[in-house]
């Protein structure tokens, strides 16, 4: 039940408002966010996300997902992603590896997970 | 004078009030911020940042540049950063090409650029 929920809000995370037919073409799919864990638990909740990230490495149309936190707000964990498509970063999360993970870092979250920052990424270095 | 004035802007997006003894060791420096045209002027604005974005393929540290824009949002224009270290960041804006894009863009902004949102990158996929 619990793990529905996170499910539904990281899916939510990416606007279910978007409309798609207005996005440029050749756009790749950018994600920056953050997710907020209990007192004491940033570190750990980094750690899970560092884990993820490793696996995302390879997943279908990932080009980055990395992890970071801000000077004095240790637990903020930030995770800026690009995807090849919305629906490569959508079908990573039912991954049964991601899944067992989203599990162990749901206990360490504060409060629900804030929407993040969806980007229409045009180009750049190092994708 | 107004080149000067946009390098001063480009170095405080960077906060000079950050305490790097603090920093996390080991971690890359990313910064994520945007720059806003104004009106009609977005789509030159991203074609300047993504000449930007070539040239930093070749820059010393630099892990990851790219452009993005959001929905419903044209005139704004994200640049999402990594570089191996804070210092490899600043010192590409002193590269003469990098100087004459930042001239070409100069006439393009409205406003003052906005202070980016300075992250330490702890790892991730595609860095």
């Amino acid at each position: 039940m619990k793990y529905t929920f996170l499910v539904v809000i990281l899916l939510l995370q990416c606007s279910p408002k978007t409309n798609f037919s207005t996005m440029k073409e050749n756009s790749l799919y950018g994600l920056h966010g953050k997710l907020v864990a209990k007192a004491g638990q940033g570190a750990t909740l980094a750690e899970i996300l560092l884990e993820a990230a490793a696996m995302m490495q390879a997943a279908k149309g990932c080009r980055f997902y990395v992890v970071s936190t801000e000077e004095g707000r240790p637990e903020e964990v930030w995770i800026t992603e690009v995807w090849d498509t919305k629906e490569d970063h959508d079908r990573s999360l039912s991954d049964p590896k991601v899944r067992a993970l989203i599990s162990k870092a749901l206990p360490l979250l504060e409060g629900n997970p804030q929407k993040g920052q969806e980007l229409q990424v045009l180009g750049g270095a190092g994708l």
